[in-house]
């Protein structure tokens, strides 16, 4: 290991949606690990919606950020020295390391990988918590049950794409909301929805209302309004909504709203969702979703970029809806699997 | 009975709160009723924020109003005439009359009423829908449990406190909030809720932390934003919300809307509530509720007005939101009970 290393740090605060000209790659030395300490090397680092509003102060959990300060992201990381009898080097963790290339950690908030449960970089999407809060919300909270019609937006995304197939698997027709043909593509063919709608084009509410009959029992909501509106349209009588994400706020800091109206009329019941409530289901969600994909039942898509440089203009991709999938920076090649 | 009789309909249609220049007074022939209906004469004309919206062609099943059009209304009648063997001269009845002394029927939508169950006005309050629309919203849907808070807004109004004592009678400690000192006095003594909050007193919002230690299992919201908000902001993490009323929204035809992080961020589950969804249990409802009333555990307050040109002034009364308790118009005093 080296004794410096590249970290991507805040050169100002985003306006709006972020562009690769808000953060700096700067040359930082590599601390080496204490007692009770080990050192990790970033292999995948994972990009979330939530970064951006962690760097303008407004994400739970989060204090606000300053110029300099290292961006904030979780990463697959392989352990290269260790002073920590519980996590030796050459294990796998998933932990806060930032946008750089090494981090040192006393265990805290870490988790200990195991390979033989699927791919690693899984561990950011369908096999984490993007997996784990597509099972509480749809299986949880919103109870799906056979037969019913599901709808997700961001469907294309970690969240959403594994939301539709834990929905087919439990017998729901699903549908989902997308924001290209290209991402529709890969919803329908990859990830085996009944049907997906790409919300930019002009007749997309018609394509809704015939896509999902009307009757959406439950609705998945990654993003807010308008499609929240639109998805409230087209559900059903005392229909469920889990509320999950709201990524047009995350840019703006402007809050996002429901109309009270069409919640009554539709004796809609909507559910907050936050996905640190459900820590505690995580490994029996993980036991089955290792399978289901072993088993070729579920997929996952991935929106790779080769190197931490990249990682500014992987994000402005994502902030801008134009990632494919799960965003992951590949940060180290040398460690990657196969 | 008389070939003649008053009737109030639309002068204008109001913009914003009605005023009594929106409605005029006129003379109209009584209908005599042919085979298979019966005429009646109106006793207590029941007065409803619903009204506002169904004449600017607003309200859920209502169409729009033009100039010149009856103000629609319910109310309970004796029967003064009749060709229809259901409904026999003498017997009480409520129905859609309008705001007028006398109407005629065929029998559809009219409900009979049983005077032993309770004081007949009542049933156009506590034995009535808006006793329904509190039960429904308070055991039915929120399930409220010995040992919770509840809050209500509107807790001087028929749905309000009735919402407020039936979960006392259930174990809950019972929290309103009221637009006026007055209000509050009658909800805290009359209803005997345990605290009041008067909303339109400078510090209402720390008062209201206060009263409810921030702990708000069950928000029964029959006012819309901004009391939402603020009741939001003393929900219990996965706490209960009754969507039921949009009294702002009536006035203004804006479009009453709330936040979407804090019902994500206090996992909030909110339910929409119509009170036609739970028409069956009413008859179970009126028997408890009659006996109630009778043993004193549950009381009503009503803001009644002498005649029907008066109708028009307490309207107004209802819609700034200066009643308190029920508004009903004494149509004939001459029918009154006692």
């Amino acid at each position: 290991m080296r004794d410096t290393q590249q970290r991507v740090v805040l050169a100002r605060i985003p306006v709006g949606v972020p562009v690769p000209e808000d953060f700096q790659l700067v040359e930082a030395e590599v601390r080496q690990p204490g007692p009770g300490e080990f050192l990790a090397r970033a292999v995948y680092l994972s990009l979330d919606p939530y970064v951006r509003s962690a760097i303008a102060g407004r994400h739970l959990g989060h204090g606000s950020s300053a110029t300099g300060d290292l961006v904030p992201g979780r990463s697959v990381c392989r352990i290269v020295a260790s002073r920590h009898p519980a996590y030796p080097e050459g294990a796998w963790v998933l932990m806060e390391t930032g946008w750089q290339q090494y981090a040192v950690s006393d265990g805290r908030d870490v988790r200990r990988l195991d390979p033989s449960l699927g791919p690693l970089s899984a561990s950011l999407g369908v096999l984490g918590m993007p997996g784990l809060t597509a099972w509480a919300g749809v299986m949880t909270i919103a109870r799906a049950r056979a037969g019913e019609t599901l709808l997700v937006s961001a469907a294309s995304g970690a969240v959403g794409s594994t939301a539709g197939q834990l929905a087919r698997l439990a017998g729901c027709r699903t549908v989902g909301l997308a924001g290209s043909a290209e991402k529709c593509a890969v919803v329908r063919e990859k990830f085996r929805f009944d049907a997906c709608v790409d919300y930019k084009q002009e007749h997309w509410r018609e394509e809704l209302s015939h896509a999902t009959g009307r009757h959406v029992d439950v609705y998945f909501d990654n993003a807010g309004p308008p499609l929240l509106d639109a998805a409230l349209d087209v559900l059903a009588l005392r229909g469920r909504v889990v509320l999950c994400g709201l990524i047009g706020q995350y840019n703006t800091g402007i809050p996002n709203t429901v109309a009270l109206a069409p919640l009554i009329r539709k004796r809609a019941q909507v559910f907050g969702l936050v996905v640190y409530d459900h820590e505690a289901t995580f490994e029996d969600y993980l036991r089955r979703a290792s399978r289901w994909l072993a088993e070729g039942q579920i997929a996952y898509h991935e929106d790779r970029s080769d190197s931490l440089a990249s990682a500014p203009a992987a994000f402005h991709r994502l902030m801008s809806g134009r990632n494919v999938g799960k965003s992951i920076v590949v940060v180290s090649a040398e460690d990657e699997e196969g």
